[in-house]
């Protein structure tokens, strides 16, 4: 049931994508390689479920979900370029930059980035004000104190030791404040209580120290052909992770803690929440 | 009484970027700094302009008007990175990556674009139907098919020549899109019909291409120093400008053309749009 659940929303958000307009020039190509180059549409799949989980219709949420896609997108092709973490691959397939050229990589994100606000502000819901707060909600999610500083702090801590309290905060900003907004934006826009909303959130803060532990994790205990990227790249960059600073059983033990945290604060919700609860055990659970 | 009238929404768009809340990190030093290095302020001002000339309180839009400030600095910065213009001054001072460095500009760059949607979505208005439709235009100016989509033109551009139509093209995408949608912008926000929004168009647009003309003139006729750039840049690099194409004087006769149709843009907005009559006065005639 879960896995069924999950396709049924990942199918959504993959029709919303090819349907998008791309024009044949190179700049909206190389918008769609990195779109459409996969990935697991996390983002959008917890924005379709937290709508459902208020007792909306993820239906009429969709462009607000699928553009949550479209920043992390952006985010990831301007992170792999040669002046930040220099990948040349992504997803297993050559990164945005190695393809297209930098500039055009550069010029790619920032229109990814600038289109999802396009889409976050359609007039096709009766809401305005709901739409304006989610609008705000992503924006700061994405910013200055959210994704865009968790970058630099995570760059600026590729040079030097971390305690596991700034490893935490890196993270929390860097891809928990994305994921934080994705629940609380499928809450919002359909129509859940403060109450719901607050159990999303606490949910999703705890989902998403849960997803990067395991990333840690399957750092070093994944295979390079499962994951899409070379394993092992944070140990021989001597970088500090769940696992360096806990070891390999204390970040699993972490990672459990947090998955039973995320599952305990769906409670207000009930059983319309478990996908989400389930949702966490993949997390736990995922080979890649 | 132009001048003063220009000073005064200057004032208010330097007084409200300096309440900024800008943190002592080096993400946000790095915002700052282009941000705050000056700049004619011409998109802010023009939105102002546009919201007194339909009637309206330029003080209640002011900042929607700073957030195409924003826009216009992101912009800026990514364009000067090694990957696109490769320049390492921008109005007299080193430009952002060479103060800050590659991996900072592109993120200062994009928390920029970021935090000008939170601060169009910011909840200090009561009209949120007219916010959103405001973010939506924002949004398409600046994106694939505006001002990203231009940068991407100019790009390729440069290495062909062009005729006059397609750098007319580029043009109205590269910095007329952003231009237009400044008074639209002004003029939505603070109220104005559909006809005054129409009437601010049509100047807006006319005046876009005059702004550039003007560049293009300045370029081979200014002095660097006035600038704050190296004068004769684009005769040095072969580029196609209105110059090239027509010639020192054909060019000024354009730019006169287009400064009249900006102004007769105007007469449905009677007295109230003298300021930016003279704006289009002071665009032909300015000297940098």
């Amino acid at each position: 049931m879960f896995k069924e659940t999950f396709q049924s929303y990942v199918t959504k958000v993959e029709q919303y994508l090819e349907k998008l307009p791309w024009s044949e020039g190179v700049l909206e190509k190389s918008m769609s390689y990195s779109l459409m180059g996969g990935g697991k549409r996390i983002r959008p799949v917890l924005a379709l479920a937290s709508a459902d989980a208020v007792g909306g219709d993820p239906e009429e949420i969709l462009p607000a979900a699928v553009s949550l896609e479209l920043i992390h997108t952006y985010s990831l092709i301007h992170d792999d370029l040669p002046a930040m973490d220099n990948d040349d691959y992504r997803r297993g397939r050559l990164s945005n930059h190695k393809v297209f050229g930098e500039a055009m990589a550069i010029l790619a994100g920032d229109a990814l980035l600038t289109y999802a606000f396009e889409i976050l502000a359609e007039s096709n819901l009766c809401r305005p004000e709901r739409q304006l707060r989610v609008i705000r909600e992503v924006a700061e999610a994405a910013g200055k104190l959210g994704m865009v500083w968790g970058q630099v702090a995570d760059l600026a801590g590729e040079r030097k030791k971390l305690s596991l309290k700034e490893i935490e905060e890196i993270h929390k900003a860097k891809t928990g404040a994305m994921l934080t907004v994705s629940a609380r934006l499928g809450g919002i826009l359909a129509g859940g209580t403060e109450e719901q909303v607050k159990a999303l959130t606490d949910y999703a803060q705890a989902l998403g120290l849960a997803f990067q532990i395991k990333d840690d994790i399957l750092d070093v205990v994944g295979d390079s052909e499962t994951l899409g990227k070379p394993a092992g790249s944070d140990l021989r960059q001597g970088k500090s992770t769940y696992v360096s600073l806990l070891g390999l059983e204390g970040a699993g033990r972490e990672l459990h803690t947090q998955v039973v945290k995320a599952q305990a604060a769906l409670q207000p919700l009930e059983k319309k929440a478990s996908f989400l609860s389930d949702l966490a055990c993949y997390i736990e659970q995922r080979q890649h």
